[in-house]
């Protein structure tokens, strides 16, 4: 045993000195602990743990920068949309949630009964929000919605993967005409990607109506769709004679059948490959995918007037893992990697998924009531992994505060006077700071602006109350000039407006 | 049991017609179902309840306009008192709640055991806030936190009060001057309930120093300091009466003892008092009842300067409830009822609290290394009810989204002109919506317009586009003008800028 805790006190050395992830170095220190602990139940009890929960994170005022920052630009590309929000609780009745993500239910976080009713962590935000709407009675609105989800999965959270994570959803909910709300939707993926400046990316659509059309005419049992579908979902993963080898291994398709399917599912296109295999003898004797053909192409047309379908691509290839989409389906996909140093960079990946689900209000409904939706949700976690490397990477400090002035002083005994000063500066809505010391030095005044990147000082001493000014510095180029104390916060306001 | 069924029937029917709110409704049809379950369980399984958890609730796009409204008015006092922000997980390991709330901790929410670790939801943000502190060795930070918290509690939800709630929290920590970051919180109250516009508002301060000090010079012994303390904390809600009878016949007090405290606990007001007792004879014999004086007097100096004294009431019956206050604590009222009309109103009560806790972080320290706080939660729940009450009070409309102009057909067949007209506007940044409808009847779209408040209204008509103009519409005068199409965005920004 003891060789065992020496053993795992290496593990923790070697984790620090490879700057390995605070995460993962608590995670080894508890595990340290506990051996420790077993060993010597007397030390180990005075040890206290002080970590998260495993996959859950602090967000450090940084992070919140930056996270700031991301949630602007989605909730004012939301807004421009002309979306409400809503927010329900984090968690739900336990059979809210059950029956809705087949095989994934078992990642769910149950509370413990404590007497009550059996309640569950929210998994998404898509069922609350269908839950939402068969509760209101609601047949029509046009909604976003962050807030995190939790799932108890095993993720890499070096790759922006979390247990505790953020969706950041917007859904139409409505019988309206064919693929204009599904257009829009792909408009705001295409609008917020370009915003957030992360590189060239591709949105890839599909239809389930295709897909199975395709799986019909290629010879696939209907009791098959489903896990056929999810072995074609691998093909950005893998290669196609890899999947094949799955269908006719694992899943029990003959070889003929699956080379039928990978005839067509490695096809991507635009309007063209629409014509085409609308065209196509065999796939156009299917109802379902003529239905899910025509309206692909009709949502084409619509992204053409949009001028977004140059990042667009019909991919037969996609099939997305939800049991709930009944109609068009998406994925955004970022092309470049965006670190290219460290083998386990962010990297390139799924950075919006999304969908139309028709039947999903209609499960909470008594009447079974159906209200067609269709939705999107941003992949926001990958989204601020990317961002704080790009962060680190560029050098470029982040500002954690928007403290435009520090009040401080060039003598002793001026408390009172940087109180009263500091005061006035807020009631005129000015973003001001001091120090929370009686007598600080000027000098530890002027390196707190350098440190937190304060851009103005105002500096009062003797001679500038006795003469009814205050001294303005610029930290930068540490000009100062005397601002008569009325002129203060108007030349404060023009100052950090134009910075 | 059919006749309970019956008169649970009755129950809903009644709560119905005295319109009580969605949630009492719900869980009296809940139990209803169940009984009828009981009765004839084939009948009850197809039931499935749509409700939200007990004590949880969702925000709809109304009280979501409101939430953030006052989200914003705190978030930029927050911002200008140069504070950065943070965000822990919703769950803790369970151990670190542990200890910290005393008898409360029974209302804590646990995780189920689902294997790995053992979980609770979060009771507050202050012990996070500690444990972020201990875990990243910060011992200067200025932040605030707004999330929800999770209490097991049998709350009044008419008052606004609920067991998933938001906390909105502002500290300060750090080893400073004394009463500089003290002065602030209060000053940030004072700026909050101000841009709030709730009415006049009190807020009260103490210091536990001046209550142990005072208990202890009037013969309490040591061990019952903290049950008085809790008893004297009810002089707000019972008289001094009930008060002392309390002491004397649950708490095991003297009459004698129980008399001497209240000399003291029933003063209340400002500099004056603190003189006073400053030179009380019994009083000023105590070592921490001198501190706490001391204290108290340079606060209220500092308020002085800081222009609020006014509303700041030295009130020696202040005790508050958390064990963790180490000096000065407070909490702010507000003066009036908000709602006459009904005696279930939000009504007067505590819209903000806090105090300085110099003990906590060390609990979770290894070395017990002490960084004192100070901090603030603005009770932000009750804050949101008295809001929504004046919304539906006022019966002015609550504008749920932020779109500036619907882009309209006069006639049919023109979808195309419409995706291409609304793209343009969203791609330089305006917030335009359109009906998702092929050919939509110009009376539809501008009853939308008067619906949803949006101002202005884009119309394209065969003319229009042959002219290459738009039709603005002004929704409330019903003005139209021709506006060139290259002016159209300029002309929808002046507009909307203005109104």
């Amino acid at each position: 045993m003891a060789e065992a805790v020496r053993q795992q006190a290496e593990v923790v050395r070697r984790l620090k000195q490879e700057k390995a992830g605070p995460e993962e170095i608590a995670e080894q220190v508890a595990k340290l602990l506990e051996m420790k602990a077993a060993i010597c139940p007397e030390e180990g009890k005075q040890k206290f743990v002080l970590k998260t929960p495993k996959g859950a994170r602090d967000y450090n005022p940084k992070q919140m920068a930056i996270r700031e920052k991301v949630f602007n630009i989605i909730v004012s590309c939301f807004k421009r949309h002309g979306a409400e929000t809503i927010d329900t609780p984090v968690f739900e009745l336990k059979e809210t949630l059950t029956g809705k993500y087949g095989e994934d239910s078992k990642l769910i976080y149950d509370l413990k009964d404590q007497g009550g009713e059996l309640l569950s962590l929210r998994y998404d935000l898509t069922v609350p929000f269908a839950r939402y709407l068969a509760m209101n009675k609601i047949s029509n609105i046009k909604r976003y919605h962050i807030a995190k989800v939790y799932r108890r999965d095993n993720p890499a959270m070096t790759r922006g993967r979390y247990r505790e994570f953020y969706q950041c959803d917007f859904d139409i909910a409505g019988q309206y005409d064919p693929m204009i709300p599904d257009a829009e939707c792909l408009k705001i993926v295409h609008e917020i990607l370009s915003a957030l400046q992360l590189g060239d990316f591709l949105i890839k659509v599909n239809d389930r109506r295709i897909l199975d059309g395709l799986f019909a005419v290629c010879g696939v049992p209907d009791s098959k769709f489903r896990t056929i579908c999810s072995t074609v979902d691998k093909l950005d993963k893998i290669t196609w004679e890899d999947v094949k080898s799955e269908m006719v291994g694992e899943k029990g398709l003959s070889p003929e059948v699956a080379d039928r399917i990978g005839e067509y599912v490695q096809l991507h296109g635009g309007l063209g490959l629409i014509e085409e295999l609308l065209q196509d003898p065999k796939l156009s004797q299917n109802k379902l995918a003529r239905e899910g053909l025509g309206d692909m192409k009709l949502l084409f047309e619509y992204l053409v007037l949009f001028g977004i379908s140059a990042q667009i691509s019909f991919d037969l290839s996609l099939a997305r893992g939800l049991d709930y989409y009944t109609g068009v389906i998406y994925e955004a996909v970022l092309l470049q990697p965006q670190n290219d140093h460290t083998e386990e960079s962010v990297g390139v990946g799924s950075v919006a998924g999304g969908g139309r689900y028709d039947g999903l209000v209609g499960m909470f409904d008594p009447k079974g009531r159906k209200v067609p939706c269709v939705g999107v949700s941003i992949g926001i976690e990958r989204i601020f992994s990317i961002m704080e490397q790009k962060a680190e990477a560029s050098e470029e400090k982040v500002r954690t505060t928007e403290t435009q002035v520090l009040v401080a002083s060039a003598q002793k005994k001026l408390l009172d006077e940087r109180l009263k000063l500091v005061s006035e500066l807020w009631d005129s809505g000015i973003k001001a700071e001091m120090l929370y010391k009686k007598n600080p030095k000027l000098l530890n005044q002027l390196q707190y602006c350098e440190e937190t990147g304060i851009p103005l000082v105002a500096i009062l001493g003797e001679q500038e109350l006795k003469d009814g000014v205050v001294k303005l510095r610029d930290v930068t180029t540490r000009e100062e000039v005397d601002i008569c104390r009325g002129n203060l916060m108007e030349e404060i306001k023009r100052r950090t407006c134009l910075s």
